[in-house]
């Protein structure tokens, strides 16, 4: 069983959004244990809809079209497709319904073009779409199903989720089932010498890709069910997580944010956190974790120097002496984080993520991380500058690598073999902001 | 002159990974006038990527692809576009060097495989990677062009500026020129209503698009160079401003928290966070713009009530009388770090931003966004939660909500209607952070 994913918006050729449909179908699709060997996108033009839409049922059993379905004289795939299938539009009342109990819900006037997304081709499967104004559709025709959904994510997703894959448990011959691996901080390489008999396996197949400098490892199988299928993956998950040693940090997780909060929660302890460079993005990375309130509390993000020492408590002799960019700076700012909020964790983040600033004693990149628990405090120096790596990629390779550094803190496992163990500072002012 | 975009990689039809290297050569090669009708993506598949390719060279005059040039076994684009433009494949001395040296500099160790990504088409027009291991090509044949980018977006986005759109420009006759409108807070039918006639026309054209909470407006004009047609668009882009008020934030803008950092920095200004249920993303939104280190100093994420008393001075009998989720608590914390950290202004967040934790009086995606400069302090209760929303949505239209209050108190602009204005509240321990 084949799919396809077309994908209609002009917008998507001039490059003003990012498909991001086609991955989350894709995704889907793949653990539906349906191929998807084409996805492609035209713009709301008739002409190329009408020859891309052929194409596709000429390949696929199953073409799914995301957009094109809104209000707007732009939007023309309901009624081109229609036209290809040889279908008429009617008016579907149920849909009708649907559309104004949303307006009213929303609170949002309902104009006359919203009558026109009440337009369906005889005979279809209407797809209610509870998220926003745009039914989806199903028409069946010649053993081939065309499926249309709206555009905006946030209707496309549950739609497709809600209504879509029931649907679709029709025509999965045997299932396909993943096991997802992620590891962080060995190169693409070494990752690639490590695993790469393993890769050359087919059932289960070990596919790496590279994202922000973690390899996410995923083990796919096909077999007549979802627990044959994981029963095969599962011994080279096993010798994929050993190989990777500590590494590896997690199984099906979305991040290794997920992984900390998670270990934080089992242990009942408490980060806290103290950025400078990266200016809020980890505790925005740990704190979107739903229940992530009960491991976190409090972070300072202490772009300037003052805000270092009067509530970190960074002295203003280290900053004189090594400057804020320091190894000396990002373990106060740790500890100091730390005992202040009365966390038993403590993160300091400092570097130059640049554009500007950079010397060439300290060069933008230059990103200093510390972890502290009070007893072991152990701080990494980070070169993650390139000839034109971006400041948004330095921040976000600084508070993953701070992260992976309080990940084995709290597990208990080495950190990474150039981080330095220092005896964790006094304060000068050991008291808590809470006056106890 | 036709161009179309052919992403190759198996891991993008599992939907691994979202193809943004689509998204990034459709804006650029718009801009360069040259249209855009297609984007595909197939697997690393020989026969697939054969079909394609014939497909692609049959309807367009360049065809761009990514990704595949690696150095793994998966890689096969080199060799199989080689094969169907009939050329050999040839070791390329200069592109050998320059991968031996990028190693070098990184420090890493080549293996054997990346001598494969040396290996080019015969005569093809060699782009040099400055930014990774596997160059890029362009093969001229029939009058068509086949250009080769690899696939990581960190090394295709700048070998396609630095390398191809020079090669490009002999092949744009007329310019495409666009300006960039934001706004935010319209709902998108409110600005299909506003901008409609608008939208109708045809040189300029004007185009909305709906990105989270906001309707992005790109006025695109075709001429013989880029001063005429920005002449072009110029009138239509002043209307377009006019009639949307106060909504209007920006024009070629990034984001809103660029011309928040702006504002400030062209006053001298300063500005400080209080965050609960955004966790430091509004934080990390200002510190992403390089140079928000002159206009933000500190950001506090206050997620547990003693840190929102302890640093913000929220009081004890507020968070018991109105809870932490209230307009009272939202003005405390704005107006309790403005003071504390000494800035200008102040922004305070709190809400529920979900799964759980709900209740009726107080849903998910209940929340109070306030700003204050000390003299004016405003406070909206939002109410961001549909039936299917989700954390990270209600989390950055939050942030979103705030940074626009910001940028109005700022600029001296009236806040959104349903904004209250109420009296800053005297903090209970008025001194600050800083002992002074």
């Amino acid at each position: 069983m084949d799919a396809e994913i077309l994908a209609v918006g002009t917008e998507l050729l001039l490059g003003n959004i990012v498909n991001t449909n086609a991955q989350y179908l894709a995704n889907e699709l793949a653990l539906l244990g349906i191929n998807v060997l084409h996805q492609s996108v035209v713009g709301d033009n008739e002409a190329r809809l009408v020859e891309a839409l052929k194409l596709a049922l000429s390949r696929s059993d199953i073409v799914i079209t995301t957009g094109g379905l809104g209000p707007t004289g732009d939007d023309i795939t309901r009624e081109t497709i229609a036209k290809v299938l040889g279908r008429k539009l009617v008016r579907d009342e149920h849909s009708m319904e649907v559309i104004r109990d949303y307006f009213a819900r929303s609170g949002r006037k309902m104009g006359p073009s919203n009558e026109k997304q009440a337009m369906l081709p005889e005979g279809c499967i209407v797809l209610q779409n509870d998220w926003g104004t745009a039914p989806g559709c199903v028409v069946e025709q010649d053993g081939k199903s065309v499926i249309m959904l709206p555009g905006p994510p946030r209707e496309m997703a549950p739609l497709f989720r809600e209504r879509v894959k029931p649907y679709l448990a029709k025509f999965s011959d045997g299932v396909i089932a993943s096991i997802n691996l992620r590891e962080f901080g060995l190169p693409e390489s070494t990752v690639q010498e490590l695993l790469g008999d393993l890769m050359a396996g087919a059932n289960p197949t070990l596919s790496p890709y590279a994202k922000e400098g973690e390899v996410q490892l995923r083990v796919t199988a096909k077999a007549a069910t979802e627990d044959e299928a994981l029963a095969i993956c599962r011994p080279v998950a096993e010798e994929t997580k050993k190989r990777l040693g500590n590494a590896y940090y997690g199984e099906d997780v979305d991040s290794m944010q997920q992984v900390v909060v998670q270990a934080l929660r089992e242990r009942q302890k408490k980060i806290a956190l103290a950025e400078s460079c990266t200016g809020g993005l980890t505790a925005a990375r740990i704190t979107e974790i739903p229940g992530s309130s009960d491991v976190f509390e409090c972070g300072i993000v202490s772009y300037a120097n003052r805000v270092k020492q009067a509530l970190l408590d960074v002295r203003a002799k280290t900053l004189k002496d090594y400057g804020a960019v320091s190894e000396q700076t990002a373990v106060q700012m740790a500890e100091g984080v730390r005992v202040r909020a009365q966390a038993d964790f403590g993160v300091g983040i400092t570097g130059i993520a640049g554009p500007g600033g950079g010397t060439e004693e300290k060069p933008v990149g230059l990103v200093y991380v510390a972890v502290s628990d009070g007893k072991d405090c152990y701080v990494r120096r980070l070169l993650l500058g390139h000839s034109n790596s971006e400041r948004a990629h330095i921040r976000y390779l600084s508070s993953s690598n701070a992260l992976d550094m309080a990940r084995r803190l709290i597990l208990g496992l080495p950190q990474p073999e150039d981080a330095v163990r220092v005896e964790p500072p006094k304060l000068q002012v050991p008291n808590s902001f809470f006056g106890n």
